[in-house]
């Protein structure tokens, strides 16, 4: 079963919002079977807006819409919907008498205007909105249903349930679609995509399919399974092992398949592990000890942090010897070693880590451009030292370095 | 001139992800006078890009597509395009070869199906992504301009202002949609609006009229204002002396006008002052640290940090004494001070900050809850110390923190 989503107010037509409802739609369309093929966010224009609707009307099973059910002349939902089907608006007394009620019930008198609220296509069934004045609206027009709804987040909500519940679910026979995220790092999209395609690639062909979508932002790269099934226990037999067999074919460059954020997977390894970690940074000029602290419950295991920007806090905070500076550079394994062995020699902790890097945009050379990273990680007995050459502006060069030091924390604690 | 912005990608129509590069479209069109009509999300389905281009074609003077263009089957982008415009696709053996650089840079090996990436629909221009393997495409189709871009914002976003300036301003005429920001931190948004709206109330009915919009995010308040003008002169001749007007209302709680982020606000402070600066942080475990290094240039005056979760840190690192922390407990405006004197003798800087709190969702009492948070600032012979009570999860009080502790400084250096 294919849903549109269509999104009405001029609002979201500018560069400071977006629709979120659509969200929240999704979700409740997802499980019980229907998949959103087009999402639409159109002004508050009568053309626009029928031509979206004529469009989804040749495909979709379903097209649910919000906003533009207000009571003023920008909110132009009703009269799209009449022109597109060809129905008559009638105004309905019960849904006047309604709103009126409302008004009072705030001590309000309801203005004329209001009545446009009660202007229905014929043939439409109302919706209750416990939340607000405008009621939804549904239709039903060939095989596609066509669902009205306010805009307001908490009036929208409780009405699509309601619908989710009485009509739709019915509709749908009650397969849903269910999803699993593999979290990767270290390997380049291509390269996962060339080692995971051989594998998810006959998965469409199987008798409960899972659709696969790669997905690279900055610092990983997200595997999405979805599977589309008569129920969840139907769709985890068929997850569970598809999320293995990708898991094994990329090895441990796969950091999560429940959702969580690198900095929890290493979080929950130094606690089970009982360990603490001590951190010094220069690059990142603190982002390492915020992701590390971003974690609730993070103060069991993270015990210090130190962001040592000139060379001077490198010496005297955390006893890198200033002739190793002077022979390596700041921006070398040497130095990350240091300040890893010195941050946790001060912490009396198990694990140090030390990033010294080039975050730009100024300060690259020509041996050590902008995006140059030394990271040293030191568990127990136990080191790793790499250098990193990460690409883009301040931000992401900034993350990336993160992102890789975490990692190589996480490959020596698995 | 009107627009239409496609964003291409099943992980948008998923519960989990929106499109948020249209924001920065919208807001770089709208500057050279371009409206955005329409915008669409669809997933990785040629037939469905294919109808949502068709339809475009009959309005728009130009069509943004972000997304679909990486090297894996699932990038459908150029397909579609070259099918609606019947375009043969040819392999551009110059793309190819810049991708294997890039490659190569990192000491990684191209593999076959990057070529994906040089596919180009015959007739059209490249556009130089930067920061990125895909390069992005500029065509023609009778009057209609078509833009492909790839995904990700910090490659998208430098190529569209390249976009802009080289090809789309000339086409626009100079009219456009004309807007100023002014962020403000340290005062509720109904307090804002309380303030403002007496004065923006009238701006609508102006010759040249202003629209104004506020927006409430984490730890700021922003005010757009909008002003349609036929050139900057004539916006700039009314949007000056509203700014200036909002800003005598408003006073010092607005720290920005030109777009500027907090932290670049105190750090140009700083770097006017010659001031240095050095910080201890708790609950904020490194964010403001990060915060303050996110701006470029920011190893000029910052020295160094300090992230100090346990008290053992707190007592060793920065001389906190122990007895004072047993006295008033390790939130408190004593150890705050404590904090950020011992953080900035040690640094040898005459600016220091301490933040010490509770970001939750443990640790909270009766009398200190989660989100109190006590910060200390302390610059030469000034200082200031204040305890806040925040609200919300774990992150936003980190951001509420670091930003109190950010606009605290402003004023004392301005």
């Amino acid at each position: 079963m294919h849903a549109c989503i269509v999104a009405v107010g001029s609002e979201m037509l500018t560069p400071f919002r977006v629709d979120t409802n659509s969200l929240v739609i999704t979700e409740r369309l997802n499980a019980i079977g229907f998949e959103v093929r087009l999402k639409a966010i159109v002004g508050d224009e009568v053309d626009e807006l029928a031509d979206v609707l004529r469009g989804a009307l040749g495909w979709a099973d379903l097209i649910v819409m919000t906003g533009g059910l207000g009571p003023t002349q920008d909110d132009i939902t009703r009269d799209a919907v009449a022109r597109v089907l060809q129905l008559p608006l009638d105004v309905n007394e019960a849904i006047v008498d309604r709103i009126r009620e409302r008004f009072a019930r705030r001590g309000l008198t309801m203005s004329d205007i209001n009545r446009r609220q009660a202007m229905v296509p014929r043939g439409a069934a109302l919706v209750d909105n416990a939340n607000g004045t405008a009621p939804g609206l549904w239709l039903e027009h060939g095989s596609t249903a066509i669902v009205l709804l306010p805009g307001p987040p908490r009036e929208m909500a409780p009405m699509l349930d309601a619908l989710v519940r009485d009509r739709l679910a019915p509709r749908s026979g009650g397969a849903g679609v269910f999803r699993r995220v593999l979290k990767i790092t270290g390997r380049t999209e291509s390269d996962v995509d060339a080692c995971a395609q051989p594998i998810y690639g006959g998965w469409l062909e199987q008798p409960v399919p899972i659709s696969t979508t790669i997905l690279a932002v900055t610092g990983q790269i997200e595997l999405h399974l979805t599977a589309r099934a008569a129920s969840r226990a139907e769709a985890d037999a068929v997850l569970e092992p598809a999320v293995r067999q990708l898991q094994s074919a990329l090895g441990d460059t796969v950091y999560s398949v429940d959702g969580r954020a690198l900095e929890a997977v290493v979080g929950d390894l130094l606690r089970a592990k009982q360990l603490t970690i001590a951190v010094a940074e220069s690059c990142t000029g603190g982002l390492l000890a915020s992701r590390l602290t971003d974690v609730p419950g993070s103060s069991d295991y993270v015990e210090r942090g130190a962001v040592c920007y000139s060379n001077r806090a490198k010496v005297e905070w955390l006893g890198v010897p200033a002739p190793l500076i002077a022979e390596h550079g700041a921006v070398s394994e040497p130095v990350a070693r240091a300040m890893a062995d010195g941050v946790r020699t001060r912490a009396g902790t198990p694990v140090g880590i030390g990033v010294t890097g080039i975050a730009g945009p100024g300060g690259g050379t020509a041996q050590k451009p902008v995006g140059t990273v030394a990271i040293a990680v030191l568990a127990g007995d136990v080191e790793r030292v790499r250098t990193f050459q990460f690409i883009g502006g301040r931000e992401p060069v900034k993350f990336q370095a993160t992102q890789a030091a975490l990692n190589m924390l996480r490959l020596m604690l698995k």
